[in-house]
């Protein structure tokens, strides 16, 4: 295998060589069992399966507050027409709005409530800053999933991100059954890096956001991890959170079902691993997407 | 609403009026409780939920043979050559395989057999013979899924079937998973008949199966059977079957794993339900989708 123009000491090269490579990781997921809202066994938990639930993570009220919320975004014409507005290709319908923290004061009050920046502090281990948030809408009726992917191995590749020292917080706004395109994630693939093949083109994110085709891990790595750490579906109530680590497997399938899935989607990185410059793409993507905004959420 | 051409004594039409319809059914789904392979309770709850699991009805050995008779005839060229043989559109490969009790002898032994044609004659207590046979490769890492639709609301408008009187079995040859594209009922559902609106167009049947548009339920009537009924999804063994209703309300989702997913589908229908003309549409659809051979399946 030839790799060709890494950066020098990259542990987590991607994009590059001609040919998938499992590496695997240094870090931990976990990098405390400092005291807070998660229990020294669910930092464990953590650190060895790459995510931790949170059944009721807001209440029936706040769900209801914050559904609203989402309600008078998707439907503000000033938000569909925004860049950080993500409409779906055939339905033109809002899929995702990104930095929604910075349009929406509720939000950024979410984002920096202990409950949640509290969490991200406690499994990173340091103080974090907020490296993207967005509020995601998945239609029923034929919505489509999500294919296979590493957020790091994107962070990593177009944000220079370090390191995987990050942890994404997606909080549902409403019931995840098993049959309406849940979150679904490969328990311990935390811990092995696909090295992706295909290089990054200029402004590849206008696509993937949509539908992500550099940085797709290919097929026999998926058996090998799928193989090895099976498949966990995250089911649960209107107000349930999942914590994940930036590098799990994940991904979803479509919804055919009649009931649409929103939620709140914030990734937290840590203060000791700010964005370098990216490490396989020929520039950066926009702030409202990658932030280099490193001021620490306060406590 | 304005019904227009519906043949007199059409208890069940569909494709005619401008808008949809929720039509009780007449029939029950279980028409004997006649001793044979399932038992009183199982005939019972197939008359209410309109479906029947059988969590082993092949050995692990049978499932063996079984699969590599699959195999053979998915590579086999003048299979895949064949007009019985559908082919999906983006990957080229080999999706379903019409009529293959007629390509394989194995096929058409398993369709005879006690446990499987057995069963049918108990749920339509009568004679029973092969309105349809199939296999189903459903790959994995993106496969496709199956939207939402009742078999009988097909196979009354394109084939004639006067009544749901049929009852279909899927015998699962590989694992079904909650989260490889599985085969989702809502249970109850085939108590209530869907009219679709949209008039059948010729030959609808080249498109409808790789992708069926005409003969789609509308969106309020599958929120109301959803939340009437809840759905479930069919999660078991390789060698498990489903028995299930032709006018079960049936659907899958897509399937990222990568766990492919293959069956064989057998649909008896009873002898005294043989077919008529289509009810709406304009000709009849080829005999290896809907078979005019009327004769018995011998016991």
């Amino acid at each position: 295998m030839t790799v060709t123009a890494a950066r020098t000491a990259d542990r987590y090269p991607t994009r590059i060589a001609d040919r998938p490579l499992l590496i695997d990781r240094a870090e931990p997921a976990a990098w405390s069992r400092d005291p807070g809202p998660l229990s020294t066994e669910e930092l464990d938990a953590h650190d060895r399966d790459g995510f931790v639930t949170v059944p009721q993570l807001l209440t029936p009220d706040e769900v209801e507050r914050y559904s609203a919320e989402l309600d008078r975004l998707a439907t503000d014409p000033t938000v569909k027409a925004d860049e950080r507005t993500i409409v779906e290709k055939t339905s033109q319908q809002v899929r995702s709005i990104f930095e929604v923290h910075r349009l929406s004061d509720a939000i950024a009050a979410l984002v920096a409530d202990e409950r949640v920046a509290g969490r991200a502090r406690q499994i990173l281990g340091s103080d974090v800053y907020v490296h993207q948030t967005r509020i995601n809408y998945k239609p029923g009726f034929g919505g489509g999933g999500f294919y296979w992917h590493s957020d790091f191995e994107t962070w990593h590749a177009e944000d220079g991100m370090p390191s995987p020292r990050a942890v994404s917080i997606s909080i549902s706004l409403t019931v995840n059954f098993a049959h309406n395109g849940c979150l679904m994630i490969m328990p311990g693939s935390h811990r092995t890096f696909v090295s992706c093949v295909g290089e990054t083109p200029a402004d590849n994110y206008k696509e993937s956001l949509r539908e992500q085709e550099i940085g797709t891990p290919d097929p026999d790595s998926l058996t090998t991890l799928a193989d090895a750490h099976g498949i966990q579906m995250f089911t649960g109530a209107a107000g349930s959170a999942t914590l994940f680590d930036s590098n799990c497997m994940h991904g979803s399938g479509s919804n055919i079902t009649p009931y649409p899935r929103s939620n709140i989607f914030i990734v937290f990185n840590s203060v000791e691993n700010t964005l370098e410059e990216p490490f396989s793409a020929p520039g950066r993507r926009p702030e409202y997407i990658g932030s280099r905004d490193f001021t620490p959420v306060a406590s």
